[in-house]
């Protein structure tokens, strides 16, 4: 990251040490959350949402469109079927999915050292997922390409503060639809060491992640570890669609992670109101793991939730609005009731540019992120305009984002050179503390560095061109790409990914759906 | 608000009936949180913070410089005296705070309506305070003048989500440095009728604002009753100056509230870790609320915290990082085990202009400010770099986060009406929710509308002029200035408010300190 450099500069010995001990500290590929999350539904209130949740999928229950043998292995488990819709006798999914999903689960990546693990109490931030355009400060607002997907799985390799390289960070347009996951999850293995997430469009490009995965992993350890994590959306409200159920299905079946994710704008797919959003989040999701877990038990399943408002005047998405805030925190609540890992956040907003709508949104989301202890955040860093985009400046920003909540998330330390009270003895009233002992043995770790805030006079700041956040960023992540390194890998391995690809795009005619 | 006329356009007889019910919710003066605070320490942590905080009173002590009499009474209550240095014996000033402070009290405004209660549960937003410059997109960044005092008067008492009209808003420059307080609290008087602070500058300007305060509510009123709360800060670390001080005694002996409030920026009036700067601010704290206690028992005090660290390059004041974050919760649940309402927070940043940086450095003071449950928030809305400058366009922004905040502090509704559980039933899956019987009976209160956020599509957002947060920010102060309407004053209160003043100004010369 951009901030090394500055940080390693000064200090002398100690200062050297220090160094050391925090350059390790950075490369721990996850957060370890040492604080209680903050809850807003108590005991009563949670179990009411669950007998909701309950009431949904036996009264109503969830359709499954298009998969007649979903239907019939639903049904099998002991369903009420009715055509595509499937009605589950109350209790059924929380008993399945209890019965075998993982509480917590390693994720593994090119590099053993980059290796997450998804559950309580750790927390995993990837980037922006699935915008079709992007934006940088240079050439504006513009569909995505493959050479920018590639820039922001670069970015994400070089980010300390990002643990996973994501999925489809930005939609490479310039590639076919039906051939853009292959360059895609390519460009995931080979351009990052980092873990990633696989293609969830059609079966047969999940069929094609878990092949690549195959070859860049072996065979054998991807049937014994999970080494991809997919994005599952439920049609909301209360329908499952044939290609998130047969995405799953491949992936459940080779043991790999899904994210099952309600998506809902309350008040277009659910009621206005936090605690219906929540019941039926929660209903659509248990239907979904609960499909997972009988294509294969113990294949490792999220909990997702990814809820936000409506504009009452125009029906656009609003973001950072408190409603969602509070779904979040009832939502992680809810999964660690159940006893499954929980997916939600990120680092959302409305806005067009980075501008401060964008960052008051996009903390109003993040901070919720971070106090709800979700475990695995998408959208962690770049999304713009209700993720119709990624941007470039916003990516830094918000990674710097991602960094603070690493720190903040290790709560205070309590040790003796924490308390500092013979700091404090030392001085006494009216000395300051900038040349104290203690300072000096705590100066290269006392407080969070953003490289990209300016905390200079305002005559600095005027003398050095009176530039704003993103013009900032700007010339940050200009900076990370002309300082990448490729991640090394095997040739060989290298090689066969792209004979895979090679032979797989020849073997089908180009298609944009 | 300028949100109002636009949220009051629709809805036909359910829509007014609701408009009604909504109009008076958004009159109620202050919030009343029902969450759970967000806590960073258990009982054992917090428990060591107080014996730290002890151990400072007891070893080191505190000097009150220049004041005597004040060093007199703490030495006759039990503390060893040596010069100017007071030693605490252990548990003594928690002794004298808890034997008379009050945990909650009523800060009365020239409007009984607008009457805030300071302590749990409730929490208190007041504007920026003590900025020398404004900024706003128009005119750049310059002095503050008299007029801006009295703008940012009127903008706070229009606005809905502020709940109290500060004190040295901006500082008027124009005026001379010896009299603009009596200016300033005519302001607070005539231009608006929310709750209002007083003067700290010197004791003589703290009888001022209590005699303005005794001409506008009368003597008798505010001998029984709180009218004004007063900003005490510790020259820390560990010194209280005889400015401070005497005016702490002014209020204390008007019965008047005062905020006593160690100010530190970690590693310079402070150790640099969360763990010392809490006990340091606890001891500081401690010792000035025992003197106010003494002065006047009962006498309203809250616990003061401002805190945040410095870059360790530069030794510039840094807003926004996770470590003030800790602290902030920290001193809060501190605050509510000695029983005594509690300030910190605000949208405090060190940005220049109100950009990303500005809104994710105060979203991430502002978000702790309400998790933590902060009773009495100054600088809620307006700050820039570092309180060197308040923004009018800063201003419209925060002003938005906190109408936000009060709506989370609500919580999930948990009624029929909330669960929405018929709705679910009759729309069933794949059905969306846009036309709902109960989308339409909650559409007018659904979701936080903002006035400033823009949540248009790309190309109407293009097609309005591609404006940024800000530049929307700056068409409404402006619109709320034009519309502003003073609030009712007894022309005869009004006279002799302006009698006293114009003597007072009369009997002393200019002076610049």
């Amino acid at each position: 990251m951009t901030d090394e450099p500055q940080r390693r500069r000064s200090g002398g010995r100690a200062g050297r040490q220090e160094a050391r001990l925090h350059a390790t500290i950075e490369r721990l590929p996850f957060l370890t959350r040492t604080l209680a999350p903050f809850e807003v539904l108590g005991e009563e209130g949670l179990a009411l949402i669950e007998h909701n949740a309950d009431t949904i999928l036996e009264e109503v229950g969830l359709e499954f469109r298009g998969d007649p043998e979903a239907v019939r292995l639903l049904g099998e488990a002991g369903a009420a079927v009715d055509g595509e819709r499937v009605r589950f006798p109350r209790g059924m999914c929380r008993q399945i999915v209890q019965a075998s999903a993982p509480r917590v689960f390693t994720q593994h990546a090119r590099n053993p050292e980059r290796a997450v693990r998804i559950g309580d109490p750790y927390t995993v931030f990837a980037p922006n997922y699935g915008s079709p355009f992007v934006r940088d400060l240079d050439r504006g607002r513009r569909y995505g390409t493959i050479e920018d997907f590639r820039n922001f799985v670069k970015l994400t390799y070089m980010s300390p503060h990002l643990h996973h390289s994501g999925g489809t960070i930005c939609e490479p347009v310039d590639v076919p639809v039906n051939k853009r996951h292959l360059d895609m999850v390519y460009s995931h293995i080979r351009w990052s060491d980092k873990p990633f997430m696989g293609s969830v469009t059609h079966p047969d490009r999940a069929r094609d992640s878990v092949e690549l995965a195959r070859i860049a992993f072996g065979a054998d350890f991807v049937r014994d570890n999970t080494v991809m994590i997919s994005l599952i959306n439920a049609n909301s409200p209360l329908v499952w669609d044939a290609t998130m159920v047969g995405a799953a299905r491949v992936y459940a079946e080779a043991n790999q992670a899904t994210l099952i994710t309600p998506f809902i704008l309350a008040g277009a797919m659910s009621p206005v109101t936090a605690a219906a959003v929540c019941a039926q989040t929660l209903a659509e999701a248990l239907g979904g793991m609960t499909f997972v877990q009988l294509v294969r038990p113990g294949a490792p399943v999220v909990l997702g939730s990814f809820a936000s408002s409506i504009s009452m005047q125009s029906g656009a998405p609003t973001f950072g609005t408190p409603e969602p805030a509070l779904v979040l925190y009832a939502m992680a609540a809810l999964a660690r009731r159940l006893g499954v890992p929980f997916r939600s956040g990120g680092n959302l907003c409305a806005s067009k540019v980075a501008d401060a709508q964008a960052a008051y949104e996009s903390a109003a989301t993040f901070g919720p992120t971070v106090l709800a202890g979700v475990n695995f955040v998408l959208h962690a860093a770049g999304w713009l305009e209700g993720g119709l985009a990624i941007g470039y400046e916003k990516f830094i920003l918000d990674a710097d984002q991602c960094g603070m909540a690493a720190v903040f998330s290790k709560g205070i330390d309590l040790s003796e050179n924490g308390q500092a009270l013979d700091a404090i003895r030392e001085n006494g009233p009216g000395q300051h503390f900038l040349g104290s002992a203690h300072t000096l043995a705590n100066f290269e770790n006392a407080f969070y560095r953003s490289p990209v805030a300016d905390n200079n006079s305002y005559e600095q700041w005027l003398e050095e061109g009176s530039l704003d956040a993103p013009q900032r960023a700007n010339v940050i992540w200009k900076r990370m790409l002309a300082e990448y390194e490729a991640p090394p890998i095997d040739p060989a391995v290298d090689e066969a990914l792209q004979d895979f690809i090679a032979r797989r795009k020849a073997s089908f005619p180009d298609s944009e759906v």
